[in-house]
């Protein structure tokens, strides 16, 4: 007989879509569940005080990654997290500003990204670690925990606009008139988040993510160049196996639809879609190389439960039979949709997914 | 003989390229050529006082459209105007407030969307009209008239959201949780964008391109059903050859990468690629069915004259030999790129395009 922990990790349906297993349903999760949109999570909050209080308290926050899953049973946990606690953790400003976003002291120029101090990052995430170690005792057993950095291009952003943009001039300014600043700070990052995921891992995180929420503003050739180029450099530095377990790696670029072939090719074992791609065709694309993970529109959960479940249903049936699903949103779940329709499409993906999975 | 100007109509590079004959080089326009870079813009707009006053003085809006063509010899000179003066011509109310955008009263509801007046749009739009006659008039032979309106999807969001949005959360609720009063809209919208170009035709606009800036926000199937569908019928309602020559149409999705099988299949003459496509891929993937307009990412113009050069020969050879390519950014130019790097740009497309048109 094998012992209980190793039995349980191998019935995680979370992992075994990752390792290319049968399951006898799609697992699912949603990007950002842990959020506004519950309640639970808003008075968590306010006891937190501001939100970068949140992420580095680990009592709360691993309450947080928590009460989505007892709410909705994902068969996933994400870490609660930013992915600006790293620009943070080089030394860089960063705040958030009730209502505006993050706000960061805005980057320009070798000199600066030549300042930002890679060794010490690990004082600062400790917390976020000791979070991930604190999940991996707690949670359910049948519940994978999934840590997540952001990619560097999508920090990089944040780092040189000082905050959220519409159209990424003053990174775009950099990538173009200076692209060995853009290199170097990009190649800092790589290594940054290597060595975070890394020490996630080693927290017990049992696969990761990383969010390239902006690499569908570049170019198809710049895409290559300035962002997964530096996925895959990740991706390669990355503990894949740990207490041996494999750890997989999902790689989510919104926006990338039309790269799937070539994010495929990049080494991880999963590919987010967004809800821009019909899933039945990425799948014929990237022919069985990679899981597919997503994709609903998050705006779909303000529809009536009705068309909710349909759109389950349309989902279901555009990737057809097998393994090799995860479903998820194709982006964040959104801070005002009511809580009870991301519940309808929780018992939509249990209700009709069998028949895809005999 | 044929008379003069039959033999110049057929001269003009952009309309040649639309009808799939051959050129000595790609004619270039630059979306929103009218605009801010210019500091000429900045003096006339000045003078107009306010955006929408602008839109609707034909003087100095057929000064501002010739601005660009007199500065850096385009082949084809855009109507200037605004896609949001339909709504208003509808009868919502609209508003440009300096460093803020459009503010419209947002509509919500199949009530609000009933109460909009199709009937009267040309008394209103009749400036537009006349903005186009005159410019028919003063543009030099060799230069195409482009007319435009935004697509319904696109101007339907300014309509819902009541102004510029990130994730659409309105118009996203509107059109999965009231379908009907989404295709209500987006049907009014179609019939009166048909009205409105029939009338920029009519006043001599010699092609018409169609904006779909955020048709890119939907999910694959979404597309199909609110935005494409109303394109598509749009086209097939508009004068499509008139005083003996074919007007062409260009329909342009920012994000619709993916879907340029579908849109090469609704009945216009081009499409609109934005820099997220590889040109050299989209031209295998529509097979010649429509001519390409673009790509070059607008951020490409804060780089310096190398690395601008670079990458108009880069598209260039994307594209390869032949016509059928009508050089374009991938969206409308920056407020703040200096005005000489888009001449380096223009320069750059005379001296390394011939290789490809011998």
């Amino acid at each position: 007989m094998s012992n209980k922990s190793t039995t349980i990790a191998s019935e995680k349906r979370f992992l075994k879509v990752l390792k290319g297993e049968p399951v006898d349903r799609p697992p699912f999760w949603f990007m950002r569940q842990a959020g506004r949109y519950l309640p639970e999570y808003r008075a968590t909050r306010a006891d937190a005080g501001d939100f970068l209080s949140l992420c580095y308290n680990s009592e709360l926050a691993e309450e947080v990654t928590l009460q989505p899953i007892r709410r909705y049973g994902m068969d996933a946990a994400i870490l609660f997290a930013d992915i600006l606690l790293l620009p943070q953790a080089l030394g860089q400003h960063v705040a958030f500003k009730a209502g505006e976003g993050p706000v960061l002291d805005a980057l320009s120029g070798s000199s600066a990204v030549a300042r930002l101090q890679r060794e010490g990052i690990h004082d600062t995430l400790a917390p976020i670690y000791d979070t991930v170690s604190r999940l991996s005792r707690s949670l359910p057993d049948d519940v994978a925990l999934i840590g997540f950095a952001g990619a560097p291009w999508t920090v990089a952003t944040y780092m040189v606009e000082g905050g959220s943009s519409k159209d990424f001039r003053k990174s775009k300014a950099m990538l173009y008139d200076n692209p060995q600043a853009m290199h170097l700070l990009l190649d800092k990052l790589a290594q940054s988040v290597t060595a975070y995921l890394n020490g996630q891992i080693l927290a017990g995180a049992q696969a990761v993510q990383i969010f390239d929420s902006w690499g569908g503003s570049l170019s198809a050739a710049a895409y290559q160049e300035f962002s997964l180029a530096y996925m895959r450099k990740i991706v390669s530095g990355l503990i894949r196996e740990h207490e041996g377990r494999k750890v997989p790696v999902i790689l989510f670029t919104k926006g990338g639809g039309l790269w799937l072939e070539s994010i495929a090719d990049a080494g991880a074992d999963a590919l987010g879609l967004d809800w821009t791609c019909d899933i039945g065709e990425a799948r014929r694309r990237v022919g069985g190389k990679v899981a597919l993970q997503g994709n609903m529109d998050p705006s779909m959960l303000y529809a009536p439960p009705a068309r909710i479940e349909q759109e389950v249903g349309d989902i279901l049936a555009g990737f057809g039979e097998g393994s090799g699903h995860v479903f998820n949103l194709g982006h964040g779940i959104h801070l005002d949709v009511p809580p009870e329709h991301a519940g309808v499409f929780v018992e939509a993906v249990h209700r009709l997914s069998a028949q895809y999975h005999k």
